[in-house]
């Protein structure tokens, strides 16, 4: 038998649609051939969604010390059962301090396995940033969770799919807040990043598209503050006196066109919905999140908690 | 013979794809069966890049106080040859103060007879906004031309396509001043133009979606300063009253969906980016740009001067 690499599953909130999107996975044949999934949850939560759902579970259940001192030997998929809640105080839809807090520590032991090199790759079901802020916990998501754990130099959010694929210089922050982040240096960051993972998957030089702020990029300066000529133009010629074959800034409507998606590898994108609303529009089905720049590998669903549903 | 509607055609940037487009227009007869299209235009610059192009030029031309005097009579594609500039100090892909102020005099022009009911509808050729600034010529695009000419008390633009309409509560203003621009008052206003408009497209009360300003519509607060809260839901509560049917603020990103999309006739957007970015990754070729609230009706095409082209 070849040895599967083993892939921690972290549940996402208790409350949200996370443990049933697990069960699906631990019931799924072809996973199980491609990997060893490890959940990282509560088997109380996922015991009672298996009722509810009338969605199988015969995973087996270990505790984290079992896990640890054995997870050399696991070649098929398994929950590590954190027992940091019982399933009585939380009621499907609706999140809270408990379930905040619940779903941030599945993510921190999951990032300690793959430290510490128990696991390949970390991959995460949906966090409820609100119940994590109710619980004291003030990361605005995945991303920043994985970057601060990691003590990450520097780290990008990139959403991949095979129809459009962005990263991005800024992410879970305010509207008003993202003129004041740009700098020279995180966005040249971003692009290194970009050009270095997008070379490792496409195993050639890479094509980058980077956008401006304003519309239409400012129009050599009609529109804002000339945020493309003071700090976006000098990245850009930066990256491309390193060799990274790029162009931009180009105006954010027209950048996604489907000739220039179809020319360009990836979409340096200034915020988050500069790059979230034509990945969704366009991939919802097929986008995955994962963050650049890490020592060690995580992706993400492109959802959330979607309590409306759980 | 049934009498088609007279429509003006302004010829856009002499130096810009307005020219050559509007020469294909006049040689479609399928277009010539639906309406009487009156190009606003300079007979000089037309002439020059029908010999580059090798494209028919078989259209009569008429001065302006011809124009005026018998447009009752005409029923057959014309020219209306406003003589603003000769060929010669125009270079194609190279536009100036000459052109900016040319391009501005057809729209003008065309304005006027719209409002005289000489003509039942402008449909207008790309502008370019450096060069009517290089004349002095201070509007950011046709839609603030359109209002401050026929002094509409509240307009909006309208991006209209089968697969996906938005409308806009601010459009050609830089980035950072967005917030600043948002009022409870204005984003009704753009609620109830749209609402009306859509009822008459489509005869039943349509669907409106309100889109947030922040990533995730603020999350409830943790992202932004509370635009949601403060000013978009005022807006749509105050538009429910009214009995418009009406969701929001929903998270930008996940607002375009393709469900979402179906389910939806409009979608009103804070910014130019945050509706421009999926009409044109979407239903680039089928777009069309009109202004809403206006006494006239005007329609533009969904593309620029395209100089590097022209």
């Amino acid at each position: 038998m070849t040895a599967r690499p083993r892939i921690a599953i972290t549940m996402g909130d208790p409350a949200g649609v996370g443990p049933e999107v697990c069960l699906h996975l631990l019931a799924d044949q072809t996973i199980a051939q491609e990997c060893t999934p490890i959940l990282f949850g509560d088997a109380s939560i996922l015991s009672r969604v298996a009722n509810a759902t009338k969605l199988p579970l015969a995973t087996p259940r270990i505790s984290l010390q079992q896990f640890q001192s054995s997870y050399e030997s696991i070649i098929s998929p398994m929950i590590v059962d954190l027992q940091t809640l019982a399933a009585d105080p939380v009621q499907p839809g609706i999140t809270s301090a408990i379930t905040g807090r619940a779903g941030y520590t599945y993510v921190d032991r999951a990032i300690d396995a793959a430290l510490a090199g128990q696991v390949a790759a970390v991959s995460t079901a949906p966090l409820n940033k609100e119940a994590m802020h109710a619980a004291g916990i003030n990361f605005p998501g995945h991303t920043e969770i994985f970057a601060a754990r990691t003590n990450a130099a520097r780290s990008c959010m990139m959403q991949y799919s095979e129809e459009i694929t962005c990263t991005f210089v800024t992410v879970h922050v305010g509207y008003r807040e993202v003129p004041g982040l740009l700098t020279k240096e995180r966005i040249l960051d971003v692009i290194e990043l970009t050009a270095a993972a997008l070379k490792k998957l496409r195993n050639r030089e890479p094509k980058i598209v980077v956008c401006g702020l304003n519309p239409h990029a400012g129009e050599h300066g009609l529109f804002g503050d000339r945020e493309e000529e003071r700090i976006i133009i000098p990245a850009i010629a930066a990256a491309r006196a390193q060799g990274i074959t790029i162009e931009g800034p180009l105006p954010p409507d027209t950048a996604f066109l489907p000739a220039k998606r179809k020319s360009t590898d990836a979409f340096i994108c200034m915020y988050h919905d500069q790059g979230h609303i034509p990945v969704k529009a366009l991939a919802f089905d097929s986008a995955v999140n994962t963050t650049l720049g890490l020592p060690i590998i995580r992706t993400s669903v492109d959802h959330g908690t979607a309590c409306d549903i759980a």
